[in-house]
């Protein structure tokens, strides 16, 4: 065999893989406690629901839902998705403004692929999802990182990062941000800061590539607009998932954006699969069309708010006074700060060792900070598992403080 | 909005839409009937034993089927394969050696993206699958085309070009292959040719990538081996898809190749789009698994062979004598080629005019070549549609020459 790997593109030798997949194995250990995974509990998964439709769907349309679709998607999931944000988010939008994606990480590849060359600047926040720094990371972007708090993106140091960057005459392109539930911290950007962005994109000329996976995962508080609502120069481009509010298996996304912003994301995915699959397209457009998917959202949101509510409880029963976590008000994960002496990196075989697992802080960061901090999910462990599993977890701490 | 479209990465840029997907916005005006397209008929999609089979999944495998799954694909659906590559290929390969992916266009960029950098060669036959020059064209490759015959790819002027090449200090990197029933051509490289072909790799050191979406249609004559089964020197890197043997709507295939270039694709595919749908992936194996495959490609051959043959028919008898024409073992495509002073894109508003429509020859070359030849696909209209459609193109062309 002649040397293929001395022959990667550079593209490849630049991915890296997620440090998440590398922890997972170790996970599997029976007995862990798992607070690792960012997965749906099976239990959310509407099964008999999507046995009627699919098996309604295969006799009606298999002729269609088997065929080649159109690369932007099909018409029937686009007019359920406009009738979606019309009345979850009173976001007008029209048919060309979509593109049906094979999951949102394939929207951030086309909406990378689309935007960034090697060398452009990209602003994320500082932890982020792992994902968007993977696909940053393959384009060769400049990942530059600002810090957030207990609100999320700080704005005010993005604003003199941007000024910064400008008197360099630096070339920057993107800001990455997750508003809502972010992965990993769980925070939220409240109204006033995702004004601030808008306006900050309208004077430095940037993208903002708002996630929005999580954002009908909400249990308490009244939800500030998305980004895409508030920007009025669509500079906003919106990624969109169905793997948390309906199933990840489908591996279904969308993109909104301006319609010829969306015309170059379809001329890419073209020569990435020519469309996504019409048949989970069809599914998923007679699952919203059938009224099913709010009452559906209605049952998962109250059994994700208990695990929360059992995390957080158990987190202030058993955790050392040293040790603090954010508060989300929806979402999947929480984000726990351990004095600055921890390495959550070197304590990770110590908490396998008692049967519990998180990912360590430093993988959410491009830089490789955050080495004291950890990301737990309370959405796939059961509630007893929860008790159990932060009471072990305390445990590992307090031997290290 | 600032202007987004002047910010597009070189890879956008460099993205171009494929001319059929333009040209078939035409075909679908009332009346016409189309060669152009190359879509499986839905005759042939296996639609009752699809619903009992996806019923059955998302009874007894929901929970496994609907949640996230490896980035490699599932073991079921890797088990299936490696008993059909064993059964119909002779070819042993370990799950290692797999990566499922989400259609085989998908297999295609994955490869392009680990292998090839801007400015370095690949090779390709002329004419060429379009999917496939859209692809390394996105990545910037210089794609240099060997001259093909009613045998396929010509290996002599293959050796030339490699010789040449080397002469020149140049990077090759990879030859793009389609061996069984091209597309376009429908042509078929003999077994000697493959042998050559996999000696010159060895020699020359690059990377066949052979793309094998139709070879389970062969309606006559005896197989070739696969170039993966001659190259034992793991040099060749082989695409597979159940779009044209089970169902397009799936958008599943797969890789198969060296277990350490499988774990750069994987890496790759991470920030792709994490996994295929395993529900997807389920169902698929489950009809491996159920023996329904075989009979069914028995039943689908028998269809797609009667067309083939009532199109040849009609050729011999409408055609002009100035036009000649492939003769595929199988597939789902036939090449003709015109008189050299007919272009058949200044003739393709006559021929919608005409009510008849085909794909222009000069979309499959890299350098624009192939004006006066067309593309014919099969599989699509009926047998009646295929017999008046000819006679009606072949009237078409008499006024041309």
């Amino acid at each position: 065999m002649i040397d293929l790997i001395k022959n990667l593109a550079i593209t490849n030798r630049r991915a890296k893989s997620s440090v998440i997949r590398e922890l997972l194995k170790l996970t599997n250990k029976p007995g862990v406690i798992s607070f690792a995974g960012g997965l749906p509990s099976p239990e959310c998964f509407p099964i008999d629901q999507l046995a009627d439709i699919t098996s309604k769907v295969i006799k009606e349309k298999g002729h269609l839902a088997f065929q080649y679709g159109e690369t932007e998607g099909t018409a029937e999931l686009k007019e359920e998705i406009i009738k979606l944000l019309k009345t979850d988010e009173a976001i007008t939008i029209k048919k060309e403004n979509i593109i049906i994606t094979s999951s949102s990480q394939q929207g951030l590849d086309l909406v990378t692929k689309t935007f960034i060359d090697a060398a452009d600047f990209v602003i994320t926040e500082a932890p982020t999802y792992i994902g968007g720094l993977q696909v940053f990371r393959c384009y060769g972007a400049n990942i530059i990182s600002v810090p957030s708090d207990d609100d999320g993106l700080c704005v005010s140091a993005l604003e003199k990062l941007l000024n910064n960057l400008i008197s360099d005459e630096e070339h920057y392109k993107m800001l990455y941000v997750v508003p809502d539930f972010q992965n990993p911290k769980g925070t939220t950007l409240p109204f006033e800061r995702r004004e601030q962005i808008v306006k900050l994109a309208a004077k430095y000329n940037f993208i903002i590539l708002e996630d929005s996976p999580y954002r009908h995962l909400r249990y308490r508080g009244n939800a500030p607009s998305m980004l895409y609502k508030l920007d009025s120069l669509s500079n906003t481009i919106s990624l969109f998932s169905f793997s948390k509010t309906l199933v990840p298996g489908f591996r279904l996304g969308y993109i909104v954006a301006n319609a010829e912003i969306i015309k170059k994301f379809s001329k890419l995915k073209q020569s990435l699969d020519l469309c996504t699959s019409p048949f989970i397209q069809y599914i998923t457009a007679e699952f919203l069309k059938q009224g099913y998917f709010h009452p559906h959202l209605n049952k998962i949101k109250s059994i994700y708010e208990k695990k929360l509510n059992v995390m957080l409880e158990a987190l202030k029963k058993y955790m050392p006074e040293e040790v603090t976590w954010t508060s989300p008000e929806g979402g999947l994960f929480l984000w726990a700060t351990l004095p600055e002496k921890i390495d959550t990196t070197e304590m990770f075989n110590d908490a396998i060792k008692e049967n519990v697992a998180y990912v360590i802080g430093s993988a959410f960061h491009a830089d490789g900070g955050g080495k004291n901090s950890m990301r737990l999910n309370f959405s796939y462990p059961s509630e007893v598992e929860i008790d159990v599993g932060i009471k072990r977890l305390a445990e590992v701490i307090k031997k290290k403080i």
